[in-house]
């Protein structure tokens, strides 16, 4: 239920703006977009089919378009690009913070890429380009180089004036980084330490020193990993040296949260988080073809199996009637087994320490899951067939399915990890083809063995 | 690849953990365990398989328990409790955040619960019992009542001075609210503006009243989107009087965040995001039995079909041997129209305004697919059976099958958020049904009227 009120909202709006531009008045829609958060127009957007969208792009207020783009995905991004000239792309863009500008630069063509550059002042650029030297997905590249720093040896009351000059502060400065005279990182001073110790208090005393900050290394996982296990809103970038080189904020590890549960959801189906819900349909045809092409080899290698009974399924029908049952459950079953290994391998909680008993505890369900629906089914197809062998045979090659999927399900994610592939995408078609395999094998050869005797 | 790297941290301390209790030794364990967050401290127990999960947990610095019942699934938490004697939740609760006390008391046992509440003070006492008297999965029952809140009509130092007398703040204070002599909610005032603005700068001209207060009664799912909308760190919950009832921190957004993912990776696969990936045999065993149960009715559904359908593969066995790769691949591509719709309906993307050009892309793409594919089966059926008419047949029941699948996919999500059931537990299991008697009926149909004339 909870579902059904979700995001009422937005929901709302996009039907309140389809009607406004159905109706062709470009006022009120003006008007709505302007009340909206950047992240809001994004969303608003990305539901809109492309005759639409252009439309209303044209409509949102040019100071927000820079952070629009920051929050909508890769190939809505790209068309909303398509529709800008440089001059708009540059002042959309040069207002943006370093490590939003970083997300977005690969997307701008070269041209712009370069007068962006040349728009931006020296200290800039060259913070721009340090963000960019680090690799995608890693701590260096979500970092933000502008950090307020202070030094240790002063009291609150020197630190308050130097903000009072200082003036407005990046967003989402929760603390203060304290460093040496050579920039070494010492640790943090909390904005509310600071408003609530008197102005002689040294800021020696009110340093948090024990929380770690991140290595510039680290990859967006474990930098999201970090800041949910330890509850931060902001955290330090060091490099090897301890030299203090930038800060990551929450609300960028919130959309690494986001995109990971994404990369989940559509990564299982072969899809890219960042497909567009309108791309084109040639090019949603040729990626779709590609997902759906693995698909039809391993399902020929499923028939193939069924291929070598034709003889037993000739002289008796149902077992061509029943088998898609054996193979569907023990599909069904290993999806389950697998969903589990997934996000325990995600969270680190399976591994060589645990996956034996794990093993065990799923072969156990397995087999009690198996020696129930088994006889459940068999029973049924005894009332259908009034076939006491065959009854017999397909209660037993359900258990028998339903045992190696629960081994599929906790071994293959496992395996693939290990090979260095990701068990959330590859996983699912494994597994599938493994059940339909020994779902087909183990009834039709049952069937051969015991009912063509 | 960034699987393969993620969460290492967790899975070394896993192994050194096991291999420590492996060998008995305890002291090494113990140390280990009091260098780690309570929320690696609860990742950790929730990877241990019952017997040494116990042994770890007794290891717990008494003083963390609290903090680590707050950060395991529900299940988890629940064999974490039955190991503790009332005495010891009562002293591990006792220091806990409102709402997070709010969030754990429910599983507690009742006598516990009342020495819980006496062993308050009136005033927590209160907060908690205001808490818990909205409905779980609300904005009321996000909030903690610990806000700190200044008037309007004062000036920078009187702030600082009420807030130096205060002392410390609460986790996660970014802004003090601005309230009226009744109470009401004015705007917020964030510690930034605070620290760099002069003493005598009046606290009128700092407000932020632009951003809106989260009303009480909003679910949770609405407070994560705003948060993300907004890029809040923390915001104000009012009542429908604008009375500021709270106070809810970005911490606990992020948990609803992750939470709807696993809610949908695992829902999806029939599983309740508090499984514990240990949880006992015959409880994982009833559980999965009832999913598995409810796949076997329809894949009896699935099967009545083929039934119809004997007489045809009694002349044909090759039909038997093919039929499943028309029903699969139906049920392929349809689960990525459904995912894609799962998350455009999640997001709000996705409503009556837009669905007609989505089913038209879709059935597009499904059209270019199916010809395509349709094609490459025919070919391959062609070189294997040698027979020109079941090519034609198994081409077209394809193509058919993904125009099925296509429409299934962007209809059966809808249908189910307008009943409102949850399209992305449900989705999965129709969609397949949908796929499967599609394929067979399609296939076995035309083969029927086709190659049987």
């Amino acid at each position: 239920m909870a579902e059904a009120v979700r995001h009422d909202k937005t929901a709302r709006q996009l039907r309140l703006l389809s009607d406004a531009l159905d109706s062709g008045r470009l006022g009120p829609v003006r008007r709505l977009i302007n009340t909206l958060a950047p992240a809001e127009i994004g969303n608003l957007l990305e539901s809109l089919p492309p005759g639409k969208r252009e439309v209303v792009w044209g409509l949102v207020d040019p100071e927000d378009d820079g952070e629009v783009l920051v929050h909508v995905g890769d190939e809505v991004r790209e068309s909303l690009l398509a529709d800008m000239d440089p001059d708009e792309i540059i002042a959309a863009v040069e207002d943006l913070d370093i490590d939003d500008l970083a997300d977005l630069v690969e997307d701008l063509p070269d041209t712009v890429i370069d007068e962006v550059l040349k728009s931006m002042d020296r200290e800039n650029r060259e913070r721009l380009e340090q963000v960019l030297s680090y690799p995608e997905d890693t701590a260096g590249r979500l970092m933000n180089p502008d950090v307020v720093t202070v030094r240790a040896d002063v009291n609150v009351d020197v630190v308050l004036r130097y903000l009072r000059l200082r003036g407005e502060l990046p967003d989402h400065t929760d603390h203060l980084f304290v460093v040496s005279r050579r920039h070494q990182y010492l640790g943090r001073l909390s904005l509310a330490s600071l408003v609530t110790h008197d102005d002689s208090t040294p800021i020696n005393r009110l340093i948090d020193d024990e929380q770690p900050a991140i290595a510039v290394e680290d990859s967006a996982d474990a930098v999201a990993r970090q800041f949910t296990d330890h509850d931060w809103i902001s955290a330090p970038v060091v490099d090897d040296n301890n030299i203090l080189l930038g800060r990551i904020t929450i609300d960028d590890v919130v959309d690494i949260i986001r995109e990971q549960a994404e990369h989940q959801a559509l990564g299982a189906a072969g899809l890219d988080e960042d497909e567009d819900l309108f791309s084109p349909v040639a090019r949603a045809f040729r990626r779709r073809l590609t997902w759906l092409g693995i698909n039809l080899g391993t399902a020929f290698l499923a028939s193939s199996v069924v291929g070598r009974f034709e003889g037993t399924i000739e002289k008796i029908v149902a077992l061509a009637v029943l088998m898609p049952i054996v193979a569907g459950m023990g599909g069904n079953a290993g999806t389950q087994v697998l969903a589990l290994m997934v996000r325990g391998l995600a969270l680190g909680q399976v591994g060589a320490s645990n996956v034996r008993v794990l093993l065990w505890k799923e072969l156990r369900v397995a087999l009690m899951n198996g020696l129930s629906l088994g006889l459940v089914l068999g029973i049924i197809v005894f009332l259908w067939f009034h076939d006491l062998p065959l009854s017999l045979v397909i209660g037993t090659a359900l258990t028998i399915n339903l045992l190696s999927a629960a081994t599929a399900g906790v071994m293959v994610p496992l395996t693939l990890k290990r090979m260095g592939f990701d068990p959330a995408l590859a996983g699912g078609v494994i597994l599938t083809t493994v059940t339909d395999v020994m779902g087909f094998l183990s009834f039709l050869g049952l069937a051969t063995v015991v009912l063509l005797r």
